[in-house]
């Protein structure tokens, strides 16, 4: 109807919001709200005004630095890739949140789909205590091997030592930085982002280059929350960061969990106080993967209004679609030995979740597919 | 209607039941609820049958023995007292238990209705670690800084850690015994409760002499449980006694609370399991009496269908009964201090507790009275 609207789609305008809006800018929000994303960012790159007259000023500070930027240059330059909802790597769950990251950037081998599904948050004080660092390298450890993703924020302490531990275990770690994915911080946790890159993901809603500033903290702690079936609160005391985490993940609906300390020790005040206004008292990773689990098979489904795909699937076919990953193609044999099915069991269920939309055949071996 | 009724009377027909029978027999808990004490005492007495023809014999084994015991006599001897309900001195909580003690014996300053409306019942492992002990010492110095009474029993542990801390504040602090309330067990606290019975209470259900038997501690334990407003586990591991305690906390609707520790010590895994069971996780005395002051004050009075007697007294009348005491009566000139009052406020307050039946005038000063 404007005609502002053709001038940019979805994802331009979304990569665009990022570069010239802090996503915790509830002004920004606010606009973002009444006008849609495309409309925005429309009004803003045509007269900087909305058709109301409302000035949009404040979008158009950095607005022609950020039109000069060439976003698939630099996510070719620095090996990471950008998603938007409705991309097949966009993680499902960060719909929940009232105000969903415009666009998400990632770098590392790990698909938000395959883990998104699956994972603890886990989260902590920076001073962290002995205690819980030991407490939180093996619940990691533990919940790693059991197949879920831990997802942190890479600071000092009880973030470090989480990652450390699903690493440990080779499992998949995502951190959530408040910069760029391309900045690592703390500077000191340098190398371990680097290996968290390597083999699991380090994911942020800020573009590359972008600093880690202060406010981006807050605003990252809620993507932490929403990415995870459940967020465990290790070590924190009553004023820390890690409860605004907590809080997101209770307004989300999430599971919340805390563990608990010794009542002499400061780091688990924050904790303690948790479990009195409402989360679950945890104590390894069996009780985390009990609780996260059942939201996943259980309740997620009932809340978003409809069943999971493979919920229907009989128990064999099930098993191979378990089995088959979106990004690497398996062959039958390799399905054979992954799910410990004979032959035909494994010829039926790939003819079924063919039929389904669920899998695909390519030239070296079959793919997992969204199905319907 | 039956002879036998006419044999014994309430109190007598209680001891005597005390003295042939275990509380904890569910035989003569079932004999009890279908007959009554005094029937039921008054057919072992005459021919050891029912009306129906139900051999007692299980009553008449101690019954020759337990008739020659004069208990009066040994009250005096011992410097102890016995209670059965309808007494002044009968605890009223303990009428929440669905096998209320048939009889209390009682050894120590504290009237049990001094103490039973504000209390707390801690327990614990006899197997504790530094850190429960000082926390539950801790914890005990400051409810009984806060007016409470704090009961337990008298075990090694958190029970005299408990006590102890009780003590250290000059409070009242009260053992419930297995066995009778003359047999120091276990021996090594046997200095600790003589200090209890010096300065706070001493109880028990097992006649004195009686000895502190296995099936008699988790008999004891209900005890504990009914007579506290609220139940704190301070340390326990998975199968500990103390949560026996828990149990019946529970099922009376008693609040029951739990001490968090260290994930790894196996000497809170019982009480992270309570918490997890519903238990109130309480890190302190103020959050303990935060919640059992409340039910003393606003669940309690519904629960029985009436109003405290000091519930409708204006605020300065109420503070000066406040300061009253049962057994040691006070002068004017100490209750102006005591309470803070000028000389008129505290004659008008007196003069107003009296009309009410609730002081009384002595020759050396003033008592409370139980009112109405």
């Amino acid at each position: 109807m404007s005609p502002s609207r053709a001038l940019l789609g979805d994802r331009e305008s979304r990569l665009l919001l990022a570069r010239i809006a802090e996503p915790y800018d509830e002004k920004v929000q606010e606009l973002v709200s009444v006008h849609g994303i495309t409309d925005l960012v429309g009004y803003a790159v045509h007269d900087g005004r909305t058709p109301e007259g409302i000035s949009l000023e404040r979008l158009r500070a950095r607005l022609e630095r950020a039109r000069a930027v060439d976003e698939a240059q630099i996510c070719r330059a620095l090996g990471v890739s950008v998603v938007v909802p409705g991309d097949e790597g966009w993680p499902a769950p960060l719909d929940d949140l009232p105000d969903p990251p415009w666009c998400l950037w990632v770098r590392g081998p790990a698909a938000p789909e395959e883990w998104s599904g699956r994972s603890v948050a886990m989260v902590g004080a920076r001073a962290s205590t002995a205690y819980g660092d030991e407490v939180a390298a093996r619940m990691a450890y533990e919940l790693a091997e059991r197949g879920f993703a831990v997802v942190s924020g890479a600071a000092y302490g009880i973030d470090a030592a989480a990652h450390r531990g699903a690493l440990r275990a080779g499992g998949t770690t995502v951190a959530v930085l408040a910069g760029g994915v391309d900045v690592p911080y703390p500077r000191a946790n340098a190398d371990l982002l680097s290996v968290i890159g390597d083999r699991g993901a380090v994911v942020s809603e800020t573009p590359p280059g972008g600093a880690p500033a202060r406010m981006r903290f807050l605003a990252r702690n809620r993507i932490i929350a929403a990415l995870a079936g459940g967020t465990v609160v290790v070590e924190a005391n009553v004023r820390s960061g890690a409860r605004t985490t907590a809080k997101v993940a209770r307004e989300l609906g999430r599971h919340l969990m805390s563990v608990p300390g010794p009542v002499t020790s400061v780091m688990s005040s924050g904790c303690h106080e948790e479990i009195r206004l409402g989360a679950t008292l945890v104590t390894d990773a069996a009780e985390v993967a009990e609780l996260v689990g059942r939201i996943g098979a259980d309740l997620a489904p009932v809340r978003r209004g409809e069943g999971r795909a493979e919920d229907v699937l009989p128990p064999e076919t099930k098993r191979v679609w378990q089995w088959l990953r979106p990004r690497a193609s398996a062959g039958v044999d390799e399905l054979m030995v992954r799910s410990g099915l004979g032959l035909g069991e494994v010829l039926v269920a790939l003819s079924e979740l063919e039929e389904r939309g669920m899998a695909e055949q390519l030239l070296d071996g079959w793919k997992r597919r969204a199905g319907r």
